[in-house]
């Protein structure tokens, strides 16, 4: 089955994506029967390429490799004004529109209108980006059962680590009642670094801006908002709620001190910040908070940058998974597997 | 879409089976579009059931839950000498024969020529015995593929944790260099016992088997048996090898005293039973042996009866799933989850 697909955002996951597919061609040819074109990179800062047969991805790496830009490409070239994402999505012949660009959570812009483009233009989407999915899941859900289209989204917790893959194809029959975990690696990384090597708040961030865990501007990351944007996400998608991030209350560790740490460590506890969502009496109650754990917790022992999640069901008790949360081929990966699911589910429809 | 079942082996996983049938007939109907029918059931001890339009389960589990028998069922009770599992296999309309018999990792008999029956009958099957898949996977898999059957194993390693539908469905094209875990949860819940609570070794598994999680006669779980049978499968199944449980070097937990724990935990370290397999140099080398592992290790945090399976990926790096690997209604999912993917499957190829 050949597949092609418009990449709209072409930053580091965009180009980790890219890798994944020149490294993994045979396998997916040989072991999936996939033969995956990019027929069009569209990059707001970056420009525009649409080469309808295909672009030659091995050519294209090796221009990123050695430095190079988009419009070393050739040809077949555009600078963005000329044309955009919105022309790309409608002008190519593609299967899926892959949604990369970066996360605004407070308007899911320009994300949710290049998936509604993708919908109109009955293009199946797959997405990383955590604002339309955070937002507006239960409209864009919507839309694509009425026309029959596929929403991956895989990659929008827990980068390629398996979330809602994991639910949809491992777990049913089960009902799934709270789901708890920890979602941001750059936090998770801090307070491990504070508790293991008595690092400062302050000292632990710089350690994690240099390793390039966290941004120039860390807010996002310590004060909660991105793990709040992920357990939106899970109270909506997977607890079948409503809830807008505004109605989540949040915690994030700036006022964690090396004392606090110590303190809980004597005591056989660990500090984690914890995103949680759960069913009570009819209601989904979520947070984002820092907690102390037990040592005895399952997520207690996950640390670094490692994510984790576990999951409360009817039938098999507790189930946890742990992983990466970031990073670029795995969340190139994250893109690579719900399109082979999608090629699963296209098949199956026929 | 209705599938009709043969339950091969009717002891508490296939009594567990029945329980979530009837517990989520209206999630399998109206979610999975499923409709399952039971149209026998044969057991060596307890005889054979058989009803072309499908056993009422609601009925059969009060029987069972008021210490009723089988035989209490009515008319269409066999004794099992009138009619075996080779007859029922050879007689019934079943889409998929369900083997629940209990293990044995000798001659994998009489679960193995269950097996071949029902592929003989065009049947599909789902098995939670090791086995068959420990000792001839690559054999039935080859019978299985060559007949356009499938086999849902899932409950043979784990119990419904997911294990093979989770590298199935959730990580392909990473390409697993290794596989380690805890894989028995009575060694586990021993060792745990013995550190945490400074139990010798003959009292840890006193109370092991005073909650049921060890048999009167232990060998098989502290000898490191049990383990080994799932990690010839693991080597087996996911790294594509071709191994006999004889070919790997196995060590279980008895020779371990509480002042090894306690040496160890002193230093930092804790005390676990891991299976392991790994490809080096192209050959697959696997084992099952105590180790000490660091408390960063994240084996080290699974305690009690839990489970857990750690995959060396190339893409996705490390990823751990922890959960259940035992019980009723935990191995009665497995049956369940493969039943429902092998309904996906069939939808899919037609």
């Amino acid at each position: 089955m050949e597949l092609k697909l418009d990449l709209i955002g072409f930053g580091t996951v965009g180009i980790g994506f890219i890798k994944i597919l020149n490294r993994k061609k045979d396998v997916l040819k040989n072991n999936h029967e996939l033969e995956i074109k990019v027929v069009s990179i569209s990059d707001k800062i970056k420009g525009t390429l649409v080469v309808e047969e295909g672009i030659d991805l091995m050519k294209l790496e090796e221009i990123i490799n050695n430095g190079g830009k988009l419009s070393d490409y050739g040809k077949n070239y555009y600078k963005f004004s000329d044309k955009n994402a919105i022309n790309v999505i409608n002008e190519t012949s593609s299967d899926i529109m892959v949604e990369m660009t970066f996360t605004n959570i407070k308007t899911a812009e320009p994300a949710t209108t290049h998936i509604k483009e993708a919908f109109l233009n009955g293009k199946h989407i797959v997405t990383s980006n955590k604002g339309p999915i955070a937002l507006f899941y239960k409209e864009l859900k919507s839309i694509a059962a009425k026309n029959n289209l596929y929403m991956g989204i895989e990659g929008t917790v827990l980068s390629g680590t398996p979330v809602f893959n994991l639910v949809e194809e491992t777990l049913p029959p089960n009902s799934i009642k709270k789901i708890r975990g920890i979602l941001n690696g750059t936090t998770n990384f801090i307070l491990t670094k504070m508790e293991q090597d008595g690092m400062s708040y302050g000292d632990a961030l710089k350690k994690a801006q240099e390793l390039g865990y966290a941004e120039a501007d860390p807010t996002a990351d310590v004060e909660g908002f991105d793990a709040l944007a992920k357990v939106t996400i899970l109270s909506n998608v997977i607890l079948g709620g409503n809830l807008k991030p505004d109605d989540i209350p949040v915690e994030g560790i700036t006022k964690i001190t090396i004392d606090d740490i110590e303190k809980a460590k004597k005591e056989g506890y660990r500090y984690k910040l914890i995103g949680e969502t759960a069913i009570v009496n009819g209601n989904i109650r979520a947070s984002v908070k820092p907690e102390k754990l037990p040592l005895s917790d399952p997520l207690s022992g996950v640390s670094g940058a490692t994510n984790a999640l576990s999951f409360e069901t009817d039938l098999m008790g507790k189930i946890t998974i742990s992983g990466a949360g970031a990073g670029q081929i795995e969340t190139g990966f994250s893109i690579l597997i719900d399109i082979i699911r999608i090629s699963r589910k296209i098949r199956g429809s026929k």
